[in-house]
């Protein structure tokens, strides 16, 4: 290990290599606090040359290596397993180009979301993926987790926003993917490389694409006694054609939670429910769209329905929401979010069979998530110190996955798989389907070099299905 | 092969192999007439085991296959090089499923693409990808060129509307990729075989998105003096935040042609362009985009802007434009449609130089294009038996792709590499770039048995870029 260490401090200067245990402790977890492990050491790379030199160096060494953002992300992807290297990507934190034109940017992977919504605001453009970390999370962070947000329902998610990549493969080849134009020849392998949780190599910069901001946004709030009501509203407002920016429902613990908070925006803490829906586009027509939901609200059983004044009120609205993981932090020392879609139309009873899994183990869950999508976030406030509880946290979590994928769901939504729901991926995927992953990674990282032991179940399992990669000399993973 | 063609009797029946010279001929080429290549058979199979048991058969015999679909493709696709088997899938042609309340179809691949439009109308749902050729051509063929069409501007190619996908792979293995709740955990292997042009194996069943049909659709048509203004007007419609459904341009020649054919619509035939604007959405918003477009179109230099005035003529003006090429078709006895892509903002230029490339060169060279995506269509009218002539066709389409790469560009927007742009993959990518893309190639199908000879530059470089290939046998394709 000391020649490798030699070896990054060669690359990026010392100053820009982490060993100390004081300086490892903070790369110990990321949002998901219950899987953690020390790196061997961090590296803040400043350029893709030094990237790939790193990269080259690790592979030398024989020590793995994982590429890590702001570590924001909620599965465990940017926690170094079996001693490996952090790439560490804050230093490639520039925006390189912005085409106002042509409403693309070129950027370095370690810009904070927020920034680039910022920096591309005055050209009447923005960014439409908004996590609601955003205001810490990296864009490379996001293509690597795929990463959604509120506005997932009328934009997409990460992938849908991103049209070209550089990166540097697992063996240290540097390669472009995609094209600016949108459209490229060949195989999508950015579509591949968006969403692959950082094994398949470190992204050095990403060309997103930026949308017109729209002409007017209004948000409106519907308070319902209970959360299937909000539920049917959402189905209602589906139903009929209309495609809101977002349609987020937060439920009664979580209001309790926020209004207690920093993020508290006067909402109804005697309500079962709100439903958060922005509408976004020409304003005539955004108008219009309110009338119509308000009446789908109304329909479903909303006591009260109310359109944010301005923007202020609007903001203070979004924060609430965005800010809602943070508030159900405070409750406890510890909050287990998780990310599993279901069908829409299944929402209602998949979230009463969720919210009885926490009832029966005793634990604090509370849901707030992106209705329209039907990507459900069951948080589970609790303390890891408490072993027991914990238990019980992981079992219900078990079950939840289980019910989602029954009613025709899957395990993730927008977090990824990471260390977290790697056994999880045989629920969705027969062996064959999960091998044929397997294979592309055997593709690119045939020795598991890059950020070991993530989506896969086992290392062994992945390794295997590569026709051509059995007999890989690898340690299975504990 | 005898043997091989016992075996696919045996499997599909003897009625569903086709192997007789008058029988083999209509599949010598696909939409791109001036490569060719005899298959050695055809088969049909009814349903995925059939499908997997081919591929096997293929595979024990040593002989490499081909899936096809309607045979529209433009780049040569579906075409079987090195005497192999054209797998046709016109037999899968089941719309399996329609799920209006979560907006999905799941269907066969050779479900023709008009034909699904027609199945979900009902539901007030439409499927958005609408290449000209979707009278005839398939959901498949369509999944396998990433196809897109005049309405891509506002709603994505292919790939964006396919969730979930079941593909036989190149060893005779099924799996199932993707997920119909539209994000799916693990790597995006849907993104990567949408587009692969039949290179990682033959579909068997796709998921796809269907959109809610807009409250209302307008279509507007701007006279120009010339293609540059018709193209300023774009550049202005774009700027100003519009996103219209679509923004085709038509020059003087392809108008002359279409007035001409079957598919006159009364566009005017002494106008240097016409504009086709669609804009969809509420009713409300639409009526006043129409006049924001309008006033784009006049300050851009038009003499005339009209607004289609029911849908009966609206229509009338989309049959124009999608029967373009076949009105061109009728000019000279072959048509060879180019598709590059190129920055929007650098379509005037562009034009003015591929017109100067197709003059320069004594060709009957015509424009209609998704301005808006910048996708150029060039056609050029010509004779493939003037063998002088057919030379000049191949020097000036290999100089316009040249310029097209120079403006920041690619070689193909819709149509695929397939056999006619593969060695113009090296115009937009380094060797490291197409590696990569031959490292996944080489995951699926090391040997090239599944469509040998699309896409990559020669068999031997794609093979070659597989480091744990290299020494794998191959012939070199001439």
């Amino acid at each position: 290990m000391q020649g490798l260490l030699a070896a990054l401090a060669e690359i990026v200067g010392p100053a820009a290599v982490l060993a100390r245990p004081e300086e490892l402790l903070v790369y110990e977890a990321d949002g998901l606090t219950v899987h953690g492990a020390l790196p061997s050491a961090v590296v803040l790379p400043s350029d893709k040359t030094e990237v790939a030199r790193v990269v080259r160096a690790c592979r030398a060494h024989g020590v793995p290596f994982v590429p890590r953002g702001a570590g924001t992300g909620l599965s465990g992807g940017a926690i170094a397993l079996e001693h490996g290297v952090v790439i560490e990507c804050s230093r490639l934190n520039r925006i390189l180009r912005i085409d106002a034109a042509n409403r693309i940017a070129v950027v370095q992977p370690g810009v904070v979301n927020a920034e680039l919504l910022k920096a591309v605001a005055g050209h009447g453009l923005f960014y439409a993926p908004d996590p609601s970390s955003q205001l810490a999370c990296t864009l490379g962070g996001n293509a690597a987790e795929n990463s959604g947000g509120p506005h997932t329902l009328k934009y997409g998610t990460t992938t849908n926003h991103v049209l070209a990549l550089e990166l540097v493969l697992p063996d240290g080849e540097i390669v472009r993917l995609g094209s600016p134009v949108g459209v490229a020849p060949g195989y999508d392998l950015v579509g591949a490389v968006v969403g692959s949780e950082g094994t398949l190599g470190v992204l050095t910069e990403l060309t997103v694409r930026l949308s017109p901001l729209p002409e007017r946004a209004d948000t409106l709030l519907g308070i319902f006694g209970d959360v299937v009501s909000a539920c049917r509203a959402v189905g209602a407002i589906i139903a009929s054609g209309l495609v809101p920016a977002a349609l987020e429902i937060v439920d009664k613990r979580t209001i309790a939670a926020v209004e207690a908070s920093v993020y508290a925006a006067g909402l109804p803490t005697d309500a079962g429910a709100v439903l958060l829906v922005e509408l976004d586009g020409p304003a005539l027509a955004v108008a219009r769209q309110l009338e119509r939901v308000r009446a789908h609200c109304l329909a479903a059983g909303a006591h009260e329905v109310a359109v944010a004044r301005d923007a202020e009120e609007r903001q203070r609205f979004w924060r609430a929401r965005k800010g809602a993981f943070g508030a159900m932090g405070r409750l406890a020392p510890d909050l287990y979010v998780h990310d599993a879609v279901v069908p829409r139309a299944r929402l209602p009873e998949v979230l009463e069979r969720v919210c009885e899994i926490g009832d029966r183990h005793g634990l604090r869950l509370s849901n707030v998530f992106h209705a329209g999508d039907g990507n459900l976030h069951p948080n589970i406030s609790f303390d890891r110190r408490d072993r027991e509880e914990l238990a019980r946290v992981t079992a219900a979590g078990e079950e939840i996955l289980r019910v989602c994928v029954e009613a025709g769901g899957v395990i993730s939504g927008e977090h990824g798989i990471g260390t977290e729901k790697r056994e999880y991926m045989r629920l969705v995927f027969s062996d064959a389907d999960l091998g044929a992953m397997c294979r592309l990674r055997a593709a690119f990282d045939p020795e598991h070099a890059c950020n070991p032991g993530k989506v896969f179940p086992t290392t062994r399992f992945c390794m295997e299905s590569d026709p051509k990669a059995r007999g890989y000399e690898h340690v299975e993973l504990a």
